[in-house]
């Protein structure tokens, strides 16, 4: 039952995916515990090095049979304004001399090489591969077609839906408005490509032919049967897994998740130049009066990370990163399994529930 | 079928609700159509006098014997500031000059007395009456139940969704980010209260015991079965009828409506000093930068309205206000008892698409 298109093609149980969330929560074990459970899980691999992604990958073989997904960030090209740069460093050393760790510390490198994570996917034959915040070349895309990798790609709008159909991916996710995490816009304005995701997904499901992943405020069973109402062909779901005994988020993380209500995110580029959405911070707070130009990403993710990092050490939630979706009132901190096999429990009930009767009217 | 609590206890066939959008859409015509067809049609009455109101539900009356409803605004204190009330002229002025009305024009009054529009609606006997923008106090609230009266509140969060049961409110209306027109928000900041439908419902309706109406984004039967999933017990449509026949949108704006995309909406306060999404529009890209302190609501409301006005006039949609949510393509200009119809039948086909199977896995 809840059969699709994609649970076909994937040859899962159940039309959930877990959300590819880089930044240490989705572990092997989160990975391949939402695998086994008959979902696809997926390794965050966006910050990962090629070497870093090997051996995930060889651990979450270890401890599935089932697919899984490995999810990269897609580069662009930007510049580095290195007055900006200074800038922002001097602001953000008033954080970092709270956390007592140096000051405007050297960058080695701003990110992972894209190229190597690719080949290392390339090269593991994973069975799924999604990205985010654009597409990738023909000739990588060629590449992952004979790999026989199948591709999902993460769109905000229509015209990036269509756009990523037209470059060949399998399967398009429609990230909402209410999703936690990066914005995965990249043909549009992440200002106006803050789409709700009921709205989103039918109208995306209009306009393409490869299947729809509805992303954004899906938390439980609920949603994912009203998303397979609005024509999606499965759900991908981020925040509903952080909070799992299996996820690597730091403790004071999913501790500040539980504690959430639905008002409580924002969205901001002042952790990583990007636009995400995550619990509202002291650090989001006092940087959103930042009255220079915030380097673009990964400038900025770089120029943040000793911050996040000490205030992880530190056991400081308020000057870390807590991505989180709006539908925080229905977290829970049960394993992933659990999560997987209620969400598909509740969405037949919900259905069954709702089953037109004979009446013609 | 597609029976629930609303449909029972408002003795209407289908949960369909045509949201009270105030200026001039909800025409009796409209109104009547919709209550005609199944759903219950609302008298968008917020800028009425008590003589318009009465008017209209005469008319709506003559057209049709089906429950409908009126909707109102709850007052809000507020403070007139003269010198910011003539800073936003002198930049209103730029508009009125390019459209050829005086400048800086008297208000004679913000806004139509709430009181007497109250005394129309329990006069009248109106079989529901609907509001956003805050709860009746406890008097008003009595009056209404004596008058045999259902209510309907509007909350844009688990909070003020709390607060209109405590009132005694018989259902609510959890209004997503996606809806057009005046966010409801009255108990949080209009910023931070922008949950998308597909989270929204599903928390409101675990918060609550009173009937849930979904409202934003839902454009046709994929919407309503997904909102039916998600908790609700009816929608809240109010795009969907703006093209309409029997609408009385400016033929501009049906037609800017049924041109534009999902993302070409934004949220402004510039309109009326109230937040609320519509088409991005020249008057709000212009004001987007003015640098000084809007005036309250209604206030700002009232200093736009010439504007507002010789604009429809002279056929200038760009400085027009084009209320708008984000299911834009899926607007249609048909009769408003097709929209209902339509609804009808797409989800009762959506879910029985979807009824799983005997399989139990």
């Amino acid at each position: 039952m809840l059969r699709t298109r994609l649970t076909e093609r994937l040859k899962i149980a159940y039309p959930i995916i877990q959300a590819g969330m880089a930044g240490g929560v989705t572990t092997p074990e989160l990975v391949a515990a939402v695998s086994n459970a008959g979902g696809l899980g997926t390794l965050g691999a966006g910050y990962m090095s090629a070497e870093q992604i090997r051996s995930a990958v060889e651990t979450i073989r270890r401890h599935t049979d089932r697919p899984y997904a490995v999810n990269l960030f897609i580069p662009e090209s930007y510049q580095e304004n290195v007055e900006d740069i200074q800038a922002m460093n001097r602001t953000l050393d008033t954080f970092r001399n709270e956390l007592g760790i140096p000051n405007s510390p050297e960058i080695a490198k701003a990110a992972e090489p894209f190229h190597e994570q690719l080949d290392a996917v390339i090269e593991l034959k994973v069975p799924v591969f999604s990205f985010t915040f654009g597409i990738p070349d023909s000739a990588v895309m060629r590449r992952l077609k004979q790999a026989g990798i199948y591709t999902i790609g993460t769109a905000t709008t229509v015209k990036e839906a269509l756009a990523l159909q037209d470059a060949g991916v399998d399967a398009v996710v429609a990230q909402g408005s209410e999703a936690g995490g990066h914005r995965g816009t990249f043909a549009d304005k992440a200002e106006t490509a803050l789409i709700g995701t009921l709205a989103l997904v039918p109208q995306v499901a209009d306009a393409v032919s490869i299947p729809v992943i509805a992303a954004g405020g899906i938390m439980d069973g609920r949603g994912l049967a009203a998303c397979l109402m609005l024509g999606a062909d499965g759900v991908q779901m981020g925040t509903a897994f952080i909070a799992c005994p299996e996820s690597g988020a730091h403790p004071a993380y999913k501790k500040a998740l539980e504690a959430a209500t639905e008002e409580q995110t924002a969205i901001t580029a002042m952790y990583s130049g990007k636009a995400a959405r995550g619990l509202m911070t002291t650090f989001m707070k006092r940087m959103s009066s930042y009255p220079g130009n915030v380097p673009p990403y990964p400038i900025q993710n770089a120029l943040t990370r000793d911050i996040r990092q000490a205030a992880a050490k530190a056991n400081r939630p308020e000057y870390m990163s807590l991505w989180a979706g709006q539908g925080l009132r229905l977290v829970k901190p049960v394993p992933a399994a659990v999560v997987v096999e209620e969400t598909v429990r509740k969405a037949v009930e919900v259905i069954r529930n709702r089953i037109p009767n004979a009446d013609p009217s």
